[in-house]
């Protein structure tokens, strides 16, 4: 750190700005990566409640991934069932439908709710003890000009991006907040705030530099700056899109009421009062998504808000929900929003600044997605950003988070577009009713949503890391050059179907899902998505068949001899001195009876490399056991994987799946990790 | 706190002497019930590695029912499979059997391994957040004498012990290391360190006082002090017992070796060389426990542990492992020891000072059993001292200490005894060997031990907090007087074998088994046993049966009257002000179809209370329904109860099953109650 003047100056790898759920989740890979980082919020600590509540399955794979999805997990409330509520014939809401929430079988999770502050906590807790400390959240400090030297964008080593940051005073950085619109006021709500004592160190350390400006070169810096993003609009960028007529509000409250399903997800469709949405939450809490007929925009399009208070809005559920009665005592947070959807024209700028989360796309709140799909665009940019950034991997995947994130947040806007305005509807009288939007339609859209829901439909489409032929989604053979996505590995449509008939069940392109499966040195059993650790580290997972075959044990040993020449992508990815899996991890599932396979004997030793001080790795190689489920094994069986001739599947450091190929096909894994990784670095 | 002289002078409820397992048991029970506590320890925070490591079932159980199991379950390493390894017709080991680690289906969880000191570390954090921070453990301290006043003992109010302490100087209180065994140093175990600070705090400021004395004047004492337990000798009272020629080795090791199961339990007999057990750990860890033959006891009986190295130790358990290798660079901890069995003669003194772990029972450490009967221990007393500490129970119930833990701790000895001649015992060649031990006898004593390894078949005898009559297991009728069991409740066999006969798969003095239960308001499972959290509440359980039903819901009804009644148990354990759950909990579990049930119209409001600030409670009724699992339910299956006619049973706050009777049997519930709690207590 230098002082230019009487100003700080420094450099930095990356620099987050935001720290929101999103910039979280890209401070976390730094923290697992151990990138050089900084991440920077202009709030001081003093938010607290409201805001996102809703975790999708994939959030809580992802959370376990890093080592916190149990804390998320006990203390969030699970979301069981939906109950739909419309009128009858006499034009009284009662119970039409109850349906699952979360489709079963997808995912070990399912849809839950939590306050956004819990989450952030976890966060801080994990960044903290992975960095051992070092990566923290710098509070109180504002962006005040941000600059990219366009002639330095493709030096690795440079740092092309400045950045001015002003440290605010505790005033300037404390955010207004809402009124507390509880009628009594206990505490009952400061559970968020236990352990935060290190930020508050924080804050009174940059206070002390309040109002002084220091200026960052980082290499990369990641915008998570909100849907204001002072980022986006420093770059120039806009988001485009429309707003609509309907002002909706929230309250987080205790509900006192006698209406019989207040404990479990409700959308109620009042005959002509509006529409309401029950999300039951962690401490009794409820929140009510709540429409508000009677507030409409004015002649610019925009309502204001000023006008809305916890009394309008409360006023307005109790009508909806009559003639079941509403009351509270303690309320919690409250706010109001118009509905509109927007999505970002750039996902970035010289692959040097990104933007992410609600940067790049604002929805309405209602169907628990917008954290949700925040956290998941750095969870896609966070890894990759961070391997370039440490010279692993090669600056030519940052291409990658534009490709398969922009596809994500259109279709987001798009689910959010369809649902939003069939919950915003009044419901049709009849089948005659050609204004009223039909009941059916809305449990049929909803359901079909579901899936979507989850964040398990994901699929990206082809590029350097996902091998797949650019005609896999559009059908247009072999044009190359997919829009935003520079590196497309070439394949060919039946070369790619043939990969992907070894393991019908492991998309290439989705999340690699989870199955059940025994360690083969202990017989424990394990989720095998928990062998998936979010470290930044590629895996290449060896469905080694049955290895008590001879010839299946030669086409292993084979295949393992490759992997252990010293030209292999796994030698080349690591210094000479380094351990062989810093880089890239193999991991094995055979399908061999575990009793009688051995792990010494049956496997050669790249399998399970050896330390002169600390012996053999006991903790690689797993087994799908026949003896193990009735009828046969869990892993072979669900991927749709030959037992006896297994496959080989490569899989990004955030579980994505990116090539999969035969145990011949050495060649092809070759190069895939030589189009991604810097290869024979130096020591 | 008072100045007597230059003397520190102050009251205190409960003085626990001893921060290992059995103290920070007694502390958390404290913690979770508001008693006023302190909880010293002699040594200063230096002893990180070694001492116990396995955890029954049972105690994951009890962790979870404080909050803490999840970290234990993750953290520790599982045991799966128990492997024998004996010699074959030429005197060369091989594996012989593979048997289940722990018997499937009695407890969600099963046996693992973890160090003692992340066991330690669990507790101080469970601890220090459910006291507030008020209860830590003082270190540095040592008691120099203690004085029960018998004239006062009968005085609720009292402070009957006096303590006099005496703060130590960092010299006096840092315990003499083994040496550590290590060929490399990395510092690689001292993950035991992390988030200590705190500790490092409590030290200092010991240190500020070193040398000086306090007196202390304690409704109770509860000394956790070990084998050679300050507490017990200033009591004047013995361990009686033996000891054995059979003197054993403790290594902790990385091992580097051939031998396929070091990743299982094993035990092994070698046919000349003497017995090896392998208990692989976390972290790569392995302990190995080995028989030293070749170290014998002197004239007096007693092993000079003086010679011992672990050059020695390691020798002995390469012959005993050979053929295969055995070598290691990482050794964290190891020591000797010469089993014996002893179980002390007193386990408490005037029901004012109380004796628990080591201190009451020593034993061989193979078997796992130690910390788990030790925590059991306080598990079974903290409960009881805090609540008459605090004025909610009778003093009477104290007794039942002595009567169910003298038990158990005979028990143990007797298993190690057997467990232990034969595990040390020379193999037999043949079936002509009658000096030699025979493997099958071996295998069986193992399967048989297996139960009481689990710790899920302690069944404690019939006092005033469970209604069983005294022939229970005895069958000399109705002699009253149990000794060591003052106040048991008189119940005739017959009139307990119908009660008994309401839930056979609820046994009455045994912990309440686990079943899967739905939330009636949310459609949510849960484990029932999370429900029963060790927060110093009784629990009434009732199984409502099939409420839809007329009669039945009649009869639901009428219980209910009875206990909303102002002159109920439950009404008067509780000062009018109150909740009328702090004192006891009413759960009730109903058979009928869930979607067909609602809370508010078919629930008496007794079952979920109401709250004029917060509603409704909807945490309090859970339903066993039919549609979940095909052909019937979970619970009432399970625990042999009428699906249409229920049954009550209540359960203490340790989980243990009390008492069962019908809907009709009120009074007996509130006998039950009146022989255990102080009833109308001033607010």
């Amino acid at each position: 750190m230098a002082t230019n003047g009487s100003v700080l100056e420094s450099n930095v790898d990356v620099l987050i700005i935001g720290a929101g759920p999103a910039g979280m989740m890209a401070a976390c890979w730094m923290a697992h990566c151990g990138v050089k980082a900084r991440i920077i919020d202009k709030r001081n600590s003093k938010i607290f409640y409201g805001q996102a509540d809703g975790l999708q399955s994939r959030s809580l794979e992802i959370f376990e991934s890093f080592g916190f999805g149990d804390r998320a997990w006990n203390e969030a409330n699970h979301l069981i069932e939906m109950c739909m509520w419309n009128p009858g014939p006499d034009g009284v809401i009662r119970r039409s439908d109850r349906i699952p929430d979360t489709i079963v079988g997808l995912s070990r999770f399912q849809e839950c709710v939590l306050n956004q502050g819990r989450v952030e906590r976890f966060f801080l807790d994990n960044i903290k003890k992975y960095s051992k400390g070092t990566l923290q959240v710098e509070r109180a400090i504002l962006p005040e000009s941000l600059e990219v030297d366009a002639s330095k964008v493709d030096d690795d080593s440079a740092h092309p991006v400045t950045v001015k940051l002003r440290h605010l005073s505790e005033e300037e950085s404390t955010p207004q907040q809402q009124v507390n619109g509880s009628k009594v006021s206990d505490g009952l709500f400061r559970s968020s705030l236990v352990y935060e004592d290190d930020e508050e160190d924080l804050i009174r350390k940059s206070q002390s530099r309040a109002e002084t400006s220091e200026i960052v070169h980082a290499k990369y810096v990641i915008g998570c700056d909100g849907a204001r993003s002072w980022t986006r609009r420093s770059l120039g960028f806009e988001l485009l899109g429309e707003a609509t007529d309907f002002i909706w509000g929230v309250l987080d409250i205790i509900p006192i009421t006698d209406f019989p399903d207040i404990r479990m997800r409700c959308a109620v469709h009042s005959a002509e009062n509006g529409s309401l949405m029950v999300i039951p939450r962690e401490n009794k809490l409820v929140r009510l998504y709540i429409q508000l007929k009677e507030v409409t925009p004015d002649a610019s399009g925009r309502a204001d808000r000023s006008k809305i208070t916890p009394e309008i809005i409360f006023s307005a559920a109790q009508k909806i929900i009559s003639p079941y009665k509403l009351s509270y005592e303690y309320c919690n947070w409250w706010t109001a929003y118009q509905i509109g959807q927007r999505v970002g024209t750039h996902f970035d700028a010289h692959e040097r600044v990104f933007l992410a989360g609600d940067a790049v796309h604002t929805h309405s709140p209602k169907a628990g997605q917008g954290m949700n799909v925040s956290m998941q665009d750095t969870y896609n940019l966070g890894w990759k950003v961070g391997l370039v950034a440490k010279g692993i991997a090669k600056r030519s995947i940052l291409s990658t988070y534009r490709s398969e994130r922009q596809q994500v947040a259109q279709d987001l806007i798009d689910f959010d577009h369809r649902f939003s305005r069939l919950f915003s509807g009044k419901p049709a009288k009849d089948i005659m009713d050609a204004e009223g939007v039909s009941m059916e339609e809305f449990k049929n859209a909803f359901i079909k949503g579901n899936m979507f829901a989850t964040g398990l439909s994901v699929n990206y489409g082809p590029s350097s890391i996902v091998t797949k032929p650019d005609t896999a989604v559009d059908e247009k053979a072999n044009k190359g050059n997919h829009q935003g996505s520079a590196a497309v590995t070439r394949i060919s449509a039946d070369a790619y179907a043939k990969r992907q008939a070894l393991a019908p069940g492991i998309p290439i392109g989705m999340r690699f899902d989870n199955v059940q499966v025994l360690n083969q040195s202990d017989g424990r059993p394990w989720h095998f998505q928990q062998k998936l650790k979010s470290d930044g580290r590629f895996r290449v997972i060896l469905f080694a068949g049955d290895v008590l075959s001879a010839p299946q044990k030669n086409r292993v040993e084979k295949f393992c001899d490759a992997l252990a020449s010293p030209t292999s992508f796994l030698r080349a990815a690591t210094p000479p001195s380094a351990p062989v899996d810093i880089v890239i991890e193999i991991l094995t599932i055979h399908s061999s009876r575990r009793v009688e396979t051995e792990l010494l004997r049956d496997f050669p030793e790249i399998l399970h490399p050896f330390d002169a001080h600390v012996g053999w790795d006991y903790d690689k190689v797993f087994v799908d056991d026949v003896s193990y489920h009735e009828g046969g094994g869990d892993a072979y069986f669900k991927y749709g994987i030959d037992r006896e001739r297994g496959c080989v599947v490569a899989v990004r450091p955030d579980q994505y799946v990116g090539w999969i190929g035969e145990l011949e096909d050495f060649e092809g894994l070759q190069e895939y990790f030589e189009g991604i990784l810097v290869l024979n670095p130096k020591a």
